[in-house]
């Protein structure tokens, strides 16, 4: 039920039951390659476009999943995705391969996080008893779309972020095993009026303190609540910022639980990554695959999502606005 | 709560306490004109790009519905919007000017009754008690995106339709005075390997015949129980294709409570609409301008409204994909 302005708190503790990681050969080499279910060197996935690729990886996730929680195609209630291509069409054909009732979302690279909420409580309401959420991002097709086709060589500043290529996917069911949905906070649109496609980090950190600070205050929580607190995809530059704004708003999260998906995914030292990965994939790869194993395992019991996304259009860049930026919290726990 | 396989009912009836539709110039000139709150004459109005224009008339709709309500802005909980533009970037602008925690949808043209049928679900369960859904479509944004600027003056076929340039707006509460949103049936991806984007009423007709079929089933209910079912933009070709499928299925809908926002929303013999509206302000100006009108003037009692989208991009149709479509249907009731 709602708790406070914007958060909701899942009464029932709907449970992912199942989930699974795709990923691409960047992500192959990064930090949570063990963490994948399935790791393509091809970045064409076989495909003839990457649009195509993407919405492989998107099927793949989707099924691996569904596999993984012994389940049919029939027994899933509704499908919950989205991406960051153009009309959502790697969504929308996976969506078709699926078969299963449809609710497409845009929210950027926030969209993991925007899907689980809604999963949970359409679960946890009893408007549903098996929800899929699932999102992608693939690097060729995103730098094709937002910046320049990767065959152009344009060099990049050290702010700019890394596409993940993959796709996550979350099964969550009335009933079963597994890590429980517990609350979720839903963002606000934030612009401070940052306008550089090459640093989203610095432009999505003031979304993810808003929500933040939002979730703290909505369900009386200390920060120290949680094991881990994640932002999805600020990278380095931007996860500093958010961590320093925060701090200046008085609420400090300790540094040994803090931290981000764009910078977990990748080496440090990893060739092209830049400041950290990017893209609807990096908080959903590293949510589904990487922490919720943790969490199976029992060495994570407490865990906060927040997942960012970037709401700007090449066509909103080019016509000189700012870029407005959303952030939803998940808490996932044990 | 869930009702059959992909249906919802709202046992507390959740209301539509406010609705606002804006137009431009085709509009004002259309079947419904008396039923918009605010015609356009000028299509740019009185911004520097289409897509900003777009921007204004959600922005018009949202608040010309808070205001109804005697509302403000902080009193609404959550807002659902999404249209047809790349990265819904209409949607987002006005996502930040309003400052209303947002859930971005992609649904294309179902987008209306996509947010509908999300906002009725959250006040039913408790997790809101103001939601605010709105979508628009431009007709010169979107003729620059999906087809050729307008300038081009590219000829069309008679099927083809006419993107509605405006924005509808409903406010969805747990109290409070108006017609009720009763129940919602979500729908799969139908792609019947229609690929024609000058024929979309009849790639997107299967859909609309899919999820129909799928509302009387889960709900255990005749099309008589209805005094209007209206299509969201089938148009003058796919309306009659669907009419012909549902006949087809055994399921046949009386004539004369079988409509279609985009028959009904330009007069017949009105210049360059073809084979009418569409986009995502069509259904949603049509509903939540005339229809609501009706309903609040007591003249139409019981409405299902199944607002159709075609999911496919201008990429997804140069790599030579059909259009996969999906329809998400709404009950509406005094």
């Amino acid at each position: 039920m709602l708790h406070g302005h914007q958060s909701w708190i899942f009464d029932s503790k709907p449970t992912i039951i199942a989930s699974a990681a795709v990923g691409g050969p960047h992500e192959a080499r990064g930090s949570l390659a063990d963490d994948f279910d399935l790791l393509h060197e091809d970045i064409w996935l076989g495909q003839e476009s990457f649009e195509k690729a993407e919405r492989k990886l998107q099927e793949q996730a989707s099924e691996l999943a569904i596999k993984k929680a012994a389940l049919k195609k029939e027994d899933i209630q509704f499908l919950l995705s989205g991406d960051l291509i153009n009309q959502t069409v790697p969504s929308s054909f996976a969506a078709r391969t699926l078969g299963v009732p449809f609710l497409g979302l845009y929210g950027a690279c926030s969209t993991s996080m925007e899907g689980l909420a809604l999963a949970a409580q359409l679960v946890d309401s009893k408007f549903a008893k098996h929800v899929l959420v699932c999102t992608s991002s693939h690097n060729a097709a995103s730098e094709k779309q937002y910046r320049y086709p990767t065959e152009y060589g344009a060099q990049k500043p050290p702010t700019a972020q890394w596409t993940v290529t993959g796709a996550g996917a979350a099964l969550v069911s009335d009933q079963g095993e597994g890590p429980k949905v517990t609350s979720a906070t839903i963002g606000r649109v934030i612009d401070m009026g940052l306008s550089d496609p090459f640093n989203m980090g610095a432009a999505m950190a003031p979304a993810a303190v808003d929500t933040i600070e939002a979730h703290f205050r909505d369900l009386n929580r200390e920060p120290s609540y949680y094991d881990v607190i994640a932002t999805g995809d600020l990278g380095r530059v931007g996860h500093r910022i958010a961590g320093d704004l925060l701090k200046k708003h008085g609420l400090e999260i300790p540094e040994e639980i803090f931290t981000d998906c764009g910078i977990l995914i990748y080496k440090e030292d990893q060739p092209v990554v830049l400041a950290g990965g990017s893209g609807c994939a990096c908080a959903a790869t590293t949510t589904f695959g990487h922490f919720l194993k943790r969490m199976r395992k029992g060495d994570l019991k407490k865990l906060l999502v927040v997942a960012t996304g970037a709401l700007l259009s090449p066509m909103s860049f080019q016509q000189k606005e700012s870029i407005p930026c959303v952030a939803h919290a998940v808490s996932i726990e044990l």
